[in-house]
């Protein structure tokens, strides 16, 4: 007790903080994990309750119950706004803490190219409020069609766009037109929840870009057969509260959704070291910053190489970063040369609606049925905690079979539904 | 198609409203229900959001779910805000709504005596809304006092205060105890929940007051053994940030809750008719007003009267006020006279934290475990679906065993907590 134990900071409690946070169970150091939330999320699912598949805490677990056995760990309320690397020590409202190493793993945000003033009409999926903000404004606009005479009025309510055709997008474009098509079809007596429109809009010339091309086409020719417009090559130039431009191309909707770009969270410009142009650290390869050989920066946030390669921004990366960088503090606790990271891929999947996903584990691809089942597999396996499973395991179930929705609240302050563009119920015999 | 049919609107989804809307399924009328929100709360419960047992969606279900294969009912979301009973039409922001007959169902709101600025202070729990609000606060109030170094302010942020000893009462007391004691005690380093004070402030002589004297007892004798702090013939004078004054007696406590007083809905006001204290509409016999026979008064906006005594504003009587009324709409419509309005009085139950309960069923009193599993079986029995019953069954075995809380999430808007009154973390060394 006696003597100073050596510190580890560690800003952000996703997959990159929290697994740096386990790796340093058995190492000589105190560990205190600070993050502005007190649950980590499981973010793959989080577009499951976005659409009013899964509840929040069934993808969210709070940080102190995950970490609660490791007696090394101290965990931290609090929103870092900054780092004074010269004085070795985070900075937020009221408070400081100093470290002797540092792990910033505090991920990213949304990216609207630089139209920040789009943010409003078209939120993103980050958070737990973001999810549940989506299923609002998805669940209030049926509510909303239900209530409007006028059929354009109606048609703009039940017009859906999703910016992006990455993953999360290509996951959330599926999951809205299943819910059209099924969970919602006999909740309405004056519209048809099945005319919805969903459609996705991507900037490059294939749906999810970042996977081989065999695999995009399945994915695309997938969410045609869900009956999901597809749009490629298609530059968004406007959104605003009624409507998306592509150039020329005017789609009039109420709802857009946005799942286009990312930038890294703004704390890693406190540090005055060179960031890429989505404003990540630009890291060495053992995932320190040069100017800084105490500062370890993992996940979102870090630009890091792997044997020549950029390391991609998804959850796999930031769980081996994480633990790569609880290594390297032990080495360096042991007065050892650190070592370089190697990023393994474990392969990428996305699913497409109700039963189809497509699925690249290097010298594996699958799609359809198969690929959805591994998927659900997976992702049930890297669920933490066995309440959670479980009880997802018998949602899906459920949904499945039934092709109901268990979560279809909406929460939070509604606007007034019937404003200039509806009309008023008594017009309606 | 071409007859014009009798129209029944119902203000509210809640208990009367809806089983008001499932008796008329089989009267020749077309029935529309306005409810602010989207879905029916199982307002029994809600104590086990606020005190994070339950998910928001196992104890809530989208009231079009519900009435889904109810062919004459129309449901439409929109807040309500007066009745033109000259007119006969139901005001809305931007709409008006006609009606042949009425069923008003709106409800009961917080009441804080004329101390209305009280509110922001000790929030009630009516909606998912203030579950969710009460849940942040008290997981929040356990974050801010790990980071407070000063004892003074710790123990402020570890004081619990409960304002009113009915069943919401008594529950939520029971249950902030329960986690205080259990869920929480492994998940802090710097402070042992299990210190934390919850203290419950009733204005009457005796805790319950609208339970048999024995009852009481038994309540009171299980809430001291849980280790809640009861003050009987108690009233509160004032309540700000910082705690709550009885007479000359201060309880410094950060976070306050309000369980006292319910007042009428103000839609009751727009009719122009006389009221009672706390704003309810005095109704006839038949649970019509005297001055508009076309308009049903039920469930906690009535005053209503059975065989000579006042009807208590539980759920069970504006279940049966929802059902009566509807009957009377068929008599009327078979132009027939109405019918009295006759409560039957099925039992009250409450319980006290994990495995004790009071229950009185007329002839049949019990406490302890064996009430505890009545108040089980009756409420998961009476829980609005399969799915939903299933879940809360595995929650509560679950949390039963392990004393785990499922739904230990902090979203929202997080205050800063380190605000004058804690100190940084670097002191603490």
């Amino acid at each position: 007790m006696a003597t100073k134990k050596h510190r580890v900071v560690i800003v952000g409690g996703g997959f990159g903080g929290l697994y740096a946070a386990k790796a340093l169970r058995r190492v000589n150091c105190d560990v205190v994990l600070i993050d502005r939330r007190n649950h980590h999320v499981f973010q793959p699912l989080l577009y499951q309750v976005a659409t009013a598949a899964l509840n929040p805490s069934e993808i969210a677990t709070p940080i102190r119950k995950i970490l609660r056995g490791q007696n090394n760990v101290q965990i931290m309320l609090g929103d870092v706004h900054g780092v004074d690397a010269a004085a070795k020590t985070v900075l937020l409202e009221g408070a400081a803490v100093p470290y002797d190493s540092l792990i910033l793993a505090a991920g990213a945000t949304h990216s609207y190219f630089g139209q920040n003033h789009w943010a409003i009409h078209a939120p993103g999926l980050k958070s737990i409020e973001d999810a549940l903000e989506i299923r609002r404004r998805v669940l209030l606009a049926y509510e909303a069609a239900e209530l409007t005479t006028d059929p354009k009025g109606r048609s703009a309510w039940l017009t859906f766009v999703v910016v992006g055709a990455g993953p999360t997008g290509v996951e959330l474009a599926g999951a809205l037109k299943e819910i059209a098509t099924h969970a919602l079809r006999e909740d309405f007596s004056k519209i048809d929840s099945g005319e919805a429109r969903v459609i996705l809009i991507e900037g490059a010339d294939r749906v999810l870009p970042p996977y081989v091309p065999e695999l995009s086409l399945e994915a695309e020719n997938a969410l045609q057969q869900l009956g999901v417009e597809v749009k490629k090559s298609a530059r968004v130039t406007n959104i605003d509260d009624s409507g998306v431009n592509i150039g020329d191309e005017r789609i009039v909707a109420k709802t857009v959704l946005w799942a286009a770009g990312v930038q890294a969270s703004p704390v890693a410009k406190s540090l005055g070291v060179p960031l890429d142009r989505a404003g990540r650290v630009i890291v060495e390869p053992d995932l320190t910053i040069k100017e800084h050989p105490d500062i370890f920066v993992i996940g979102d946030l870090a630009a890091a190489q792997s044997d020549g390669k950029p390391v991609p921004g998804v959850a796999g990366a930031a769980v081996q970063g994480g633990q790569h960088a609880a290594r390297n503090i032990a080495l360096k606790l042991a007065k050892k040369p650190l070592e370089p990271f190697h990023y393994v891929d474990k392969g990428s999947l996305a699913t497409i609606g109700r039963a189809a996903a497509v699925a690249d584990f290097g010298r594996i691809k699958m799609h359809g049925f198969i690929a959805w089942l591994a998927w659900l597999f997976i992702h049930v396996f890297l669920l933490i905690g066995f309440r959670n499973r479980f009880i997802v395991i018998f949602q899906w179930a459920w949904s499945y079979f039934t092709y109901e929705r268990g979560a279809r609240l909406i929460t939070g302050d509604s606007p007034p539904l019937l404003g200039p563009g509806a009309t008023s119920y008594k017009s309606k015999k």
